[in-house]
C-alpha cells in the first residue's frame, strides 16, 4: 500500500503499532473481543457525482458508509484503510480536501486512518474505504424472531429529498434555504450511528441489526432473509421527516417512496423484543435524543407485506439502485 | 457492504464468525497476535489492460499484491475483502472467472475472503482488495542498521520482461514459448513470498523487510528512508532471472533496468545480520527452494549508492510508474 503520509495515525496511538510507511499496519486489538471488517467502493458517476459532490464530501461519505456498518452491529470503529484513485489533473487542495473530510468523520468517531493506497486514475474519482472495528457481542441480521418489533432510528427520506435537490439544474423554488441544506446535507454527509449501535447492542432486548443504506424496502428483506421470517410494515408509523416532506410537495414527488425506497439515510433498522421497545425507545431518547420508531412486527414466513393508512396491503417503491442505472 | 454470497468463506471456517450477509464480518483474531492490515485498489487500464488480463488473473492479482504485503511483515494473512466495480455489460461467466482467480491464490495460502462488495462501472474494472492477517512480532521497514546486509528472495526482472511482452503486439521472435510463458506468469500471477517471509520473521538475524512492488530502485529508498540510512547495491550481484535475460536480448532492452526498476516481481528486499545470512540462505533454500542472493550492505547516510561490474558508481533505471504515466 502507497499512503500519503499526512493523514496517518500518529505515533503512540492507542491500538497501532505502525501505520503509514510499511507494507500493511499493524493494530493492536483490545483483548477479549472480536474483529468486525467492512469495505465499501465508491465510484464517480455511480455513487455520486463531482457537479454535486466536493472533494470533501466525498472523503465524509465514503468514510461514512463503512463507519455505518459497523455501527450496525453495534461495534465500534477504530481503523480505517482508504484507497484514492483520481485523474492526474486533480489538485493536491482536492486531494487533501478529500482526506480533511475523511478525517472529520474519523475524529468524530474516534476512528484512526492505518493505511491506504493512492493511484491516478483514467476515469474519475474511485475510492475504497475498508473500517474495522471490535464488539464483544455483535448484533447480527439474522437473529430477528417472530413476535419481535421492527423500529428505526431518526427519520427517513430525507437522503432521497436530498438526491433528487442535488440532480435537479436548478433549486426548487419556494423551498426554505435551511430545508434544501438539511437535505442535501442529509445525503452528502450522512451520520452513522455509531453511538446508538453501541448503546442498543449493550441495552439488551434488541435482536438483530442492520443499517439502512439502501432504503427500508431492499434492506428490510436483507435482514429478513438472513433471519428466515417475514415482516409486516405500517406505512402510517414510518418516521418520514418534516424536510422530506416539505421537499416532496415543492418537487410533487411521494415522501413515502424516499423513505422506503430512496436510500442512504444510513438509520438503523432494529428488530427487538416487545416487551423491550418502550425501555429502549426511552433510553435512546437519552443518548443524545435520538429517536426510535416502532414501524411494524416480525411473523412467520418470507418477504414484507406493506399496509397502508386503510390497513390494505399495498406495494412501495423499490429500493435504491444506483442512479447510473436509472 | 454487497457481496457475491458463492465466494463467502463457509460457516464453521475456524477464525470467521460471520461473513457474506451482514453488515460486516465478524472475525475471532487468534489471542496474543498483532493484526496486520493492507489494501490495494487495480483499475483497468492503470495496473492492468483487458486486453491481455483475463478475469481470473485479475482476481489472482488483486488478491496477491495484498498478501504479498502481509508476507512482507512476516505475518500470517487469514482474512480477505473484495471489492468488485466492472462495467454492466460484464457476464457473470467472467465475474466469476474473477473470484475463482482471486480464490485459487487465496487457497495457496489458507486465506479466506470474509466481505466485499460489487457494483457497477461506468468506466473498466476497478478492484480493491484488503487483507487481514496475524503476527506475533512483525518485521518492520524501519529497523535496518549500518553493517547489514541487503538481500532478495528468488530472481529480479521476470514481471518487468513479462509486461514489455504482454504490451507487444506481437510475440517476440525467436524466443521458446516456454520462456515467453514463464516472464508473462511472472507479470500476471505473481506468487507473494507468504511462507518465506514467516519462515524468515522467525528465524532470528531479519532486521527489516518489505517486498518488491515498485522495483528495487524505489522501493530500497522507502525502506532506508524508514530506517535513516543509505546503502551501496553491487549490480553485478543482482539475482537476474535467465527468462528475463532472454527475453532482453531478443527485443533489445536491459533486463538489469527490469530488475532495478520493472517492478511486480514480488520478491522480499531483506536486510539481515551478516553473521546471520548464510544460515538465512542455506535455510531459505530448504524452504520450498528459494533462493536469497546478497546484493549489498546497509550503511550510514541516505539513499542508495549502485556499483556497476567494474566498481564504479552508477545511475539505474528508475522504479516502476504505473504506464498509464509513461
Amino acid at each position: 500500500m502507497r499512503m500519503i503520509r499526512t493523514v496517518a495515525a500518529r505515533p503512540g496511538t492507542t491500538g497501532v503499532r505502525r501505520s503509514i510507511g510499511d507494507d500493511a499496519a499493524v493494530l493492536e486489538p483490545s483483548a477479549g473481543t472480536l474483529l468486525v471488517a467492512t469495505t465499501d467502493l465508491l465510484l464517480e458517476d455511480v455513487h455520486f457525482r463531482r457537479r454535486w459532490a466536493e472533494p470533501a464530501d466525498i472523503g465524509w461519505k465514503a468514510m461514512a458508509v463503512n463507519v455505518s456498518d459497523i455501527a450496525a452491529m453495534g461495534a465500534t470503529p477504530r481503523w480505517a484503510l482508504v484507497a484514492l484513485a483520481c485523474p492526474e489533473a486533480t489538485g493536491s487542495e482536492e486531494i487533501e480536501a478529500f482526506y480533511e473530510g475523511a478525517l472529520a468523520l474519523c475524529d468524530a468517531h474516534g476512528v484512526v486512518i492505518v493505511g491506504g493506497d493512492t493511484s491516478s486514475s483514467p476515469a474519475g474519482w474511485t475510492v475504497n474505504v475498508t473500517v474495522l472495528g471490535e464488539a464483544v457481542a455483535p448484533v447480527l441480521r439474522s437473529t430477528a424472531r417472530p413476535g419481535n418489533l421492527v423500529a428505526v432510528t431518526g427519520t427517513l427520506g430525507r437522503a432521497g429529498a436530498g438526491l433528487a435537490v442535488l440532480e435537479r439544474d436548478a433549486a426548487p423554488p419556494a423551498v426554505d434555504p435551511a430545508i434544501l441544506a438539511e437535505v442535501t446535507a442529509a445525503h452528502l454527509r450522512p451520520r452513522p450511528r455509531v453511538t446508538e449501535g453501541r448503546w442498543l447492542a449493550d441495552a439488551g432486548g434488541v435482536t438483530a441489526m442492520m443499517d439502512l443504506s439502501d432504503g427500508l424496502a431492499t434492506d428490510l428483506p436483507r435482514l429478513l432473509a438472513e433471519s428466515a421470517a417475514g415482516a409486516t410494515i405500517e406505512l402510517a408509523r414510518l418516521p418520514v421527516g418534516p424536510a422530506a416532506r416539505t421537499v416532496a410537495v415543492a418537487l410533487e414527488q411521494d415522501a413515502i417512496a424516499w423513505a422506503t425506497g430512496g436510500g442512504e439515510d444510513y438509520e438503523l433498522l432494529v428488530t427487538c423484543e416487545r416487551g423491550a421497545f418502550e425501555r429502549l425507545r426511552a433510553g435512546l431518547a437519552g443518548v443524545g435524543g435520538t429517536s426510535l420508531t416502532a414501524v411494524g412486527e416480525i411473523h412467520g414466513g418470507a418477504g414484507v407485506r406493506w399496509v397502508d393508512h386503510d390497513g390494505r396491503d399495498t406495494a412501495v417503491a423499490a429500493g435504491f439502485e444506483h442512479f447510473s442505472r436509472a
